[in-house]
């Protein structure tokens, strides 16, 4: 799905798309709707862009792989700093054809029937390149990115995911837990403050064991905060401190706005 | 809200209607749209219905003061089993005129300038009469609220507050202290799953710590049970075992449907 929405997006800034997909059905759905020119079993040695749209797990490798190919090599995995570091274990350096990317986008479907050439239109892309990479390099990754409406910025791989473990992958881990006590019977009595708070807990079991196994450190850090303000809840409510109770609400809630407490 | 509601949905149903209103702003509003009649000093007489839209801690207060009237005593409490607790501590019983609500909507606003005719349309209201409440009049409840498009049930009072601690009640708490955890700098990069997760975070402080107060017995057992269900995610990531991770994600987002695990 990924993939198939950059290409769509991209079509007019490359000459011939060749698509590397395992699955026959996706492929000839590609190439029956003209996403792709090409199925190919190889990455083309003279191509200017691979776009890695492979499952997370995979990522790594391919960017081993490719580390002497002269085009720029792009990859949409949701979780930098483990991703850095297993390149950076494995060749000792950087590639500094690399240019990790995180399209904010996306996330709850997959396969090519689905893409969308307007997928990224002003959803942010952020890039957590090495310091070797050209600038010249970044910024055509940059345009590419533009060019199919998003909204780049560059982070440090660390950064990004501890903020991404915050206001993204916590929130799933909360609503998996959550969703994990609610009985049979209590699904009559839902209302749609319940369905929006519990609607990423439908996501994908493979893709999100994935992102919590490689963002561990960031996301169980995230998760200690979240356990003590918890906490602090838990023990104004046992008391019956009602003031107590009121002021955090009121801090989360300002928090939320990114105003100030009213 | 509730009450302007009730009354403009209601509006063919009655005569006259009688508001006790201590906002001056929110009387004036009523009156110059007719959403009621009059604005009085005190309960009047001979009333067929009271509906008590009052803030939930003077609800209790109002049912005991209007235990002898002989119109029926509607309250529209969003936590029940504390409040019968109450009156039939104050009173040695339960009155025979009163008839427990919980309209499942419209918790976000205030004021009968956001009051809507259609807000209870296919929306869920819960009764908890007492036993020896007639049958009679438990239908002609059930029957004012059908008029405005609502869909009746009858529950126990303390099996309604356990549902909706799990289904309400503890996802406001959850959305609460996630928030606390989230920094300035987070915000700008929240994406659709973000907004959705703590939307109800942005609820009434004084509203939420009220509910959390009334209903703490079936809250804190609701979120025993989250914190059961989180520890149990916690362990799987620190142990990375990414198969109990996957198995826990595909049995929460089997919860969410109704479905079974696919």
């Amino acid at each position: 799905m990924i993939g198939a929405s950059f290409a769509t997006a991209l079509r007019p800034r490359f000459d011939r798309i060749s698509m590397l997909e395992p699955d026959d059905g996706h492929a000839g759905h590609a190439l029956s709707t003209g996403q792709a020119d090409e199925r190919v079993e190889a990455v083309p040695e003279h191509a200017d862009a691979v776009l890695l749209a492979c499952p997370s797990d995979q990522i790594a490798g391919w960017v081993v792989r490719l580390a002497a190919h002269p085009g720029l090599v792009l990859d949409t995995g949701s979780v930098k700093g483990a991703l850095v570091r297993e390149v950076r274990n494995a060749l000792g350096h950087l590639p500094t054809n690399w240019v990790p990317c995180h399209p904010i986008a996306g996330l709850e479907r997959t396969g090519p029937a689905v893409a969308d050439g307007d997928l990224f239109r002003d959803r942010k892309v952020i890039l957590t390149p090495g310091p070797d990479v050209a600038a010249a390099d970044r910024e055509r990754v940059a345009d590419w990115w533009r060019s199919a409406g998003a909204l780049v910025e560059q982070m440090d791989p660390e950064e990004h995911d501890q903020v991404y473990a915050r206001t993204s992958h916590l929130p799933h881990l909360l609503a998996f837990a959550y969703l994990l006590g609610i009985e049979e019977d209590d699904l009559a009595h839902t209302g749609g403050g319940f369905r929006d708070f519990s609607r990423i807990g439908g996501s994908d079991p493979i893709m999100w064991s994935g992102v919590f196994e490689r963002n561990r450190p960031a996301l169980l850090a995230a998760l200690d905060g979240f356990e003590r303000h918890l906490a602090d809840f838990r023990q104004a409510i046992e008391a019956g401190d009602m003031d107590r109770c009121r002021s955090l609400i009121a801090a989360a809630r300002a928090r939320r706005s990114g105003g100030s407490d009213p």
